[in-house]
């Protein structure tokens, strides 16, 4: 640091807020860290030695010694904690320093405290960050939201830290507002999804199948050396190849299927219907979510309606192995056109004014959706800026169109076996109602004006129309 | 009415408001409406003719002609209109007076409105409705929620004008608070699930099937013959069988398929993300209804995907209506089975104090949802009151694992013709995870410890664990 004060300032100083400014002192920039628990304070001192770093659990102290306007960067848990570190903290500030949220904050919130902050003179900045403890220290995916000119602040830190893809940092100003937090937000919801059909993938493969451990191992890590490329691929691959670290086996076979979430993915649902936009590979990730907590009940249940997959004949390996394949990529693909046709309306109902080629840019390294696909999704944007629905990109049609096959014939055994593959099938029949120009709704407008003179459309006049049903 | 003043009164004179009172009126009592559209005011007059019924545009005039303590039932449009109608009630009311809000109100503003009121000594009551027009005239199913007592005012009224089924009137107090219009959220999110299910077999029929409209009609009415016993079943088969008031052919045939919502569906599968209970069914009613409305870009997107239907083999027409019938009261039964099961959460959660068997015993007659089912619904929760899924009860067990196969078929040819089932699906997707023992979340748990170190349950010890994955 310089005699001004440090460059950088961070509070929460747990594992991810540590190695984010250790991945800022890498880069040359001096740093300070406030945490109330003393022991993370004193591990960013250990962590940080003989580079240009403090620690503290006092706030004045944190606050003095930063460079002004100061840049303080926030890793604490979304809600509460946020607002009570933020009042914390405004008896120290001076107009125009810039507090940043890179939490997983709800985006009303981000909102809420821009507007708060302004009327005091403070700038705010809702920051999505991705990538995990690992991505902090390495180089994250950085979703920076709100004025263009509190990114400029921050900018060379924030462009030095994060990860690179083809050259390019893996971080942008997104847009204005709480643009930042909605897409991480989205984000977690494709990641959701992905993460569900990989779950689904290995159901089916394991229960119709009969692939153990090594061959799943050996199946995700030749899919992730092709078209499926992919962090989540990736990691899926080498779950699969972990001993248990404490008995005898796989590591695998030991964890309750009790899958937790912390909110973002039923967001991204939530705020999807809201905004009339259909997202139902991920609305599927979070219901199988929920059904995966009711375990006591899943367990009294499944006596009485035994599936006895055993009886049914088997499949041929190699071939399911392909399908599940092909299937993969078609839903990995839906999913990111699902979340991103979200972000196209969200730009507009909240005046975000996202370019989407950047997002899909900023999302090809460090964060957990990483994937060869996004490259793809990047030049569909490219050439057609205002595309509103991955589906209906050329650069998308023949994967499509090839994928689909096997996503159909893996709804089929699974439908036989009685293997639930919610996230899977949704992703078929949201494509399949995609590309339908004539949806049966018709009936269902019929039955509105039916019991409650709702009135309907009529495809061969204009006018809105209602019939005294007999 | 006697020189007390009318013992009821309404505000909101539609044909829903007119035809609630025409139908109090029936049953021996005098009734005073409100409306400030003087045309509408004018029809109750008119159509009630020779009855003890006034009608006003005035509220003044509308408040001081009711017996105290008064009772006052809005119909007006859910959001802004029932507070600026509270708001202009207010000035007139005595103590302990009684307003009813008979719409479709989001539960929250229930609450947020009683607690209001509450403070000003008025009584509130919020109370669901349904059975359309028809309904409201002959006996709807009425939903009624708060204080045990507020609703002893009105029992009589209410008991009276409500359809009867099997000899009792479908109206109870239901519990506490916003009780009754969350308990008829869930009755509009269970209408939208079932309504998205017979669009899906109406489309297979046709499309697969290639069912023409009086083989649809007759296919439909059969089914309400049997099993399927049911008002939109019935309706339904009516819809199939009515010309075109326009022109040639058949009406269903020209309604533009684009569904319109008004947010219950919405906020049913909103609020069970929120409190955790899975309600595939009806998210997937709310996505295409969402889907539905985006008719330009489906029209856009079909020619890239032509799904040439032409080229599949003929179907057996005969096996595929008695596969779909099957798949249809598997679906019903799933879908009803859902929403109590979210009803017994929110119960918990909100503290309503529900009784099911109650819930299902009002909902057999007058509503939109009213199905012979429902009496096998009742008869389960009177077996056992504390059964929180149906799925559970030994009462749907055989007709579950009967009606599961035409399902399993069902998806099977609906996957090979690409033709979207996403309700359907989920129906079935559903049932196969609720009776799964062993889900594949177990993986979805080791990425999330993988990238996150969120850390894991394990199956053969109690304790949170972490992993240094390699």
């Amino acid at each position: 640091m310089d005699n001004k004060g440090y460059d950088f300032g961070m509070i929460g100083l747990g594992v991810m807020g540590r190695n984010f400014i250790l991945n800022v002192l890498d880069h040359g920039f001096s740093a300070a860290g406030l945490d109330l628990d003393a022991e993370k304070a004193a591990a960013l001192k250990k962590e940080g030695e003989g580079k240009p770093v403090m620690s503290t659990t006092d706030t004045a102290t944190f606050v003095k010694a930063l460079a002004q306007p100061r840049k303080i960067m926030l890793l604490v848990p979304a809600g509460k904690a946020v607002d009570s570190v933020i009042e914390s903290l405004l008896p120290h500030l001076d107009n125009k320093d810039l507090i940043i949220d890179g939490g997983n904050s709800y985006f009303p919130d981000t909102d809420r405290r821009f507007e708060q902050l302004k009327a005091k003179g403070i700038r705010f900045m809702g920051m999505g960050v991705s990538g995990g403890a690992e991505g902090a220290r390495r180089g994250p995916s950085i979703m920076p939201g709100g004025a263009p000119e509190a990114y400029q602040l921050v900018a060379p830190i924030l462009e030095a830290v994060a990860a690179k893809a083809k050259g390019e940092p893996c971080v942008a100003h997104l847009g204005n507002g709480a643009a930042g937090h909605y897409v991480k937000m989205v984000h977690n919801g494709i990641e959701y999804g992905l993460m569900q059909l990989l779950a689904e993938a290995y159901d089916i493969l394991k229960n119709a199948g009969k692939l153990d451990n090594p061959a799943l191992h050996e199946a995700f890590k030749k899919w992730n050396e092709g078209a499926l490329e992919s962090y989540l691929v990736e990691i899926t691959s080498k779950i699969f190849a972990q001993p248990d670290d404490q008995g005898e086996g796989w590591l695998v076979d030991k964890i309750l299927d009790k899958a937790k979430q912390k909110g973002t993915g039923k967001w991204t649902s939530q705020n999807a219907m809201d905004l009339g936009i259909p997202v139902p590979t991920i609305d599927a990730a979070v219901t199988m979510r929920g059904l995966s907590a009711l375990k006591a009940e899943r367990t009294a249940t499944a006596p009485r309606y035994s599936r006895s997959i055993e009886s049914y004949p088997a499949v041929d390996q190699g071939q399911l192995v392909s399908q599940v394949g092909e299937a993969l990529h078609f839903a990995f693909m839906i999913t990111y056109a699902q979340g991103m046709h979200l972000l196209a309306e969200a730009s507009r109902e909240y005046h975000f004014d996202l370019n989407l080629q950047t997002v899909a840019k900023i999302w090809r390294g460090g964060c957990i959706i990483r994937a060869e696909i996004l490259e793809d999704m990047r030049q569909a944007y490219q050439q057609e800026p205002e595309l509103n629905n991955l589906v209906r990109s050329p650069l998308f049609q023949s994967s499509l169109l090839y994928g689909q096959r096997g996503a159909r014939s893996v709804i089929q055994t699974a439908a036989q076996f009685g293997i639930p593959t919610l996230a899977l099938s949704s992703t078929l029949n949201y494509f399949d109602a995609y590309r339908d120009e004539r949806l049966p709704l018709n009936l269902v407008q019929a039955q509105r004006d039916f019991f409650g003179s709702h009135t309907y459309e009529r495809t061969d006049r204009e006018g809105v129309f209602h019939t005294a049903w007999e």
